[in-house]
């Protein structure tokens, strides 16, 4: 099918740490050619309906750019409202992440990790959590080392990919050439101990069987082990203690 | 764990047909205390990124009554926005009804089915699915009836189920006390003939294994099963043809 | 004019108390075919702007539900904002039920009453009122039983009926065929004891003269004696205490 | 009760013609300190779900600028959304003005009566009525004269005015001061040959007879009888055809 | 280029205080054809992000009334958003008036100078903001004789003028006719002492040179000498005190 | 004032062409630690009020992205509505690459220009407009390259700069740290031949004097020089024709 890779490869995938240098973690992250622009700030405060409990929350929220997608992607703040794919996708990644950390630990305060895709070719929902986590993971070690945190909160190391069944075939990491011409499309979010945190997958015009979602899930674990020692690799470079 | 039904067991489920008049197709779906009003209604036309296409679109829409639960539901009407939760669900029930009808025999009209949560008591938005696919054929075969269609677009049978971990336990339809409580959340969107339209699982509180997942299809299988059993009593009970 | 019952006569009339279980009171209301449930929900805290007068406050909220009417209702929560003619019968609904009530009794709490239309045959608001007013009386007595309220704070019964003048003829409680046809169109809510708390009337074609109107009302309060026995064989029905 | 006029007694009203110069037609309307400003304007299309009709269409808006109240009174543009009392009363000057015009005669075009309140005590529903009429004529007036309409689709005068009960007392065209303490609030549309358009009565604090409406509305049709005289003079007094 | 005044006059420019009687402080404005309402009001509390810093605040509201131009203009609250031109209106108002007044000697207070524009002919936003010093100086006067404030926070005077190139002549306040084909349109807020509180240039269809931009803001200065000397004529006119 | 540079000099300035591949036209932008992604994209129609006119139009966009400033800043489509700011400098930059351009050599096409900062440290809309023209220029030189566009509809050069005063020094090309405590801010925008496109000048704290005004003009004019020659070596770098 793909002339460039094996079905079972990622693409080439890139973390550079540091890309801006306000928020309290930031990562550019490269899935081929998608590229994903993560943030981790902090907030000394939590939405109103948490507060008082003694723990914290994170936020994920998700932003296609407007010179992201050719043709043009519609700026959601102009239309007023924030489509129903993006609503989505940003509820995905606050609960992906949220099972990175021991709410408790973090303390009444609010992480909101940010992330606005600059290129999108497929797999923006995957590298946003995967960039996200290692955001999240600079921001709670300068909070650390700022001495504002005393014990790290993070309880798990959290990466995702994609998987589809294009042409009959299981692909690994599909890119948008691929994504939009797949029978089937799944999400997958794992720990850093190959556990499930999130699996969602779609027909998107055949139905698929048990079996294949067992041989795809068997797939995207292959993938996420790739990035887990990327994300890894990506920390210990810039000199941040190994979180979990 | 729950006192009144075996893990691998429904809560009682019916459907009963016409309970409204105004729509095409209309049924009042009970899993348990979970009650949806599932109504489809036909308009002659599509959305405008549709048009000249030659397809026909399936729109769910889904809310829950502010009396569904208690505390009460505050009307998003009022608030003037969808929550994510409910943009989530709505996507959801879209997804898994277009793959229930062949668009292009549908011709250029849209298919609204909407999905008024009565009561709500865990499982919404599988009964919404399972509720809506028998509106849905009821409306196609009001229009068949009327000769506004000649052939029958409708490809699949649809059917949705919940399944949970509770406290080490996996259970088929969750109810709200045990939802509330699981350490994670799966819902399964099945074909009549035991393929998957929508796997969505989610850990709330501790990640799963690929084999949890797989046991976990495994149980929504035979729950889905009896639904499809009970979809197609409530269309031979008020006459409507077999669809499929 | 119409076959079925004569210009004085209203259409069938049932409430069933106890449709839905979740909120503190609750009818399903019909005036013939249109259906309409009313549910009656308590809050512990009142609207910013009544904080520490010592009273409570009574919200009435409603919506046409996409499925009562055909063509389909468009849902108000998917344009983003509340029509005029829902927040004309909202502010109605309110109205005359905070006239029910002695708001210093209640003490600082809201009651939201909400009316739902399930399927719509003319007179919803009318229906409303009349079903919104046994859910009130039926929430209240629940507070009573439960001794959140020492005294009950019901200061009157209230119901509503519509009246119009179609081809020359003036009829009590219009249905939608006639009620599209009416040149007057009167809404009158009057107290148990027959006295006025609304009287909103339009020339949908003519105007009318005052002396139509003194007749419109009276037969208004013919057919509103009959549905304050309604009401009261309701609450009976389901072991309430007589509210007034 | 009131010291400077009896209980039968309107304020001082008059109207100004000719306040604004951009309008087609414009008037300044006076009942003694409430002052609103009433513009008509034409649009040569009519809104979407009337096209093709052959039939014109007339909207009613109204505004209570910043400074017409103290505390000044939110700017409803700024806080993005019209209130429902807005809404009601934007409604009611539609209705009643619809009525005064001939829809068939005036074409496929939209008469905008924009009635911006500059002051307010009490009355503003009924004085926007009252000078939209006069502005509306103003307006066709212009029309005629340019020769856009041939033949005046001017059916019927109208005007409006309030009742209340205050201390057991009717009262005519009430101030804000009485307004705010009256037990029932009564607002009157009639026609130039006294029939009734609109008839809006409400118990603010305690209910009222059938009879007392009849009184109510009678001391309405002396209060429209002066109004009816005021517009006529106004309109003769810069020259405009009597237009019914 | 224009026969009824030089190129380097003003249109005649009246301020009518205490056209309104409900704000503390309140004028009608007109330069020529031009009219704007500005009505100073008092709120004693400050915006949420300001509390606590023992300053006041100033906001600057500004609308187009519907019948102010021809063909009508749109309602903003009507359609739910205000434009990006009212924005950028309302903001040079607050700007300018700010700088007005000490706002740590006004103490925590808000005062709104809402400019409605009863008739727009050109140069709305400059007459706003000259009117609208006239309307805040009135206010602050009236809180001053009302032992509301013991000194008069007033810094400065400020009045506003635009200037304009018109087939490459300079003109002093553009009306509409002119502003509409003018090459290059500035507006100039200048102090009672001739200093520059704002100065916005655009060129419309030619660019201008620096020796133009000097050019008219020495005409802009005339035009405003004369504003001030007006300003200072009207509040002596009803007995204020000189403000500064 | 400032240690590293002179009054005079602006910081380091760099033009980095085709940081993304998606749009037509885009730069990385980068005034000192202010960093600007500047992409244009074409659309083959133009806003519904242009059509039918044979020409062209520029929208300009403008946003913050999230992590461009510490603490975070909001993200507009979260809070569902623009602000005033945001709004003012969209406009100011649609004005100034308008004048950039012959709207009717462009026929009927918009140009979309985005600009989003992605680290904001003073001069973000100068930024913004200077990397915008680079952008469009880019976007112009693609079109002409497919043959869809048979002449350069590219009228000028545009660029922009912010002058301030500090302490009493007129210092070029603020950034936040002065931006913040300067007492007069000046927008500039300047054509390749030392025109003005726009002059915005506001007081922040201290009036500013005529002659002040124009020495101000003159740093920016010396600033623009440097910011046309990058431009113009920044096309040249990526084999662009030179537009003018």
């Amino acid at each position: 099918m793909r002339t460039e890779r094996r079905a079972d490869q990622m693409r080439p995938v890139s973390i550079e740490p540091g890309f801006l240098t306000r928020p309290l973690g930031c990562v550019l992250i490269a899935f081929g050619e998608t590229r994903v622009l993560c943030c981790a700030s902090i907030e000394n405060r939590v939405p109103p309906w948490m507060v008082g409990r003694g723990k914290g929350w994170i936020t994920g929220e998700y932003s296609l750019l407007p010179g992201s997608t050719s043709p043009r992607a519609r700026r959601e703040a102009s239309s007023g409202k924030i489509s129903g794919r993006t609503q989505e996708i940003q509820r995905l990644i606050g609960r992906s992440l949220r099972m990175a950390v021991d709410l408790e630990k973090l303390g009444e305060r609010t992480l909101w990790v940010d992330c606005d895709v600059l290129q999108a070719d497929g797999g923006t929902r995957t590298a946003a959590i995967t960039g996200g986590w290692v955001a999240l993971a600079l921001a709670i070690d300068a909070l650390l080392r700022a001495g504002e945190l005393r014990e790290s909160p993070i309880a798990r190391q959290v990466a995702a990919v994609s998987v589809g069944i294009v042409d009959g075939e299981t692909l690994l990491d599909l890119e948008y050439r691929e994504d939009s011409r797949a029978d089937v499309d799944l999400n997958v979010v794992m720990t850093g101990t190959g556990e499930l945190i999130e699996v969602q997958g779609t027909a998107e015009s055949h139905p698929f069987t048990p079996a294949s979602l067992a041989q795809m899930t068997a797939l995207a674990h292959a993938g996420i082990s790739e990035l887990l020692e990327i994300q890894r690799r990506a920390l210990e470079g810039c000199g941040a203690a190994r979180p979990v």
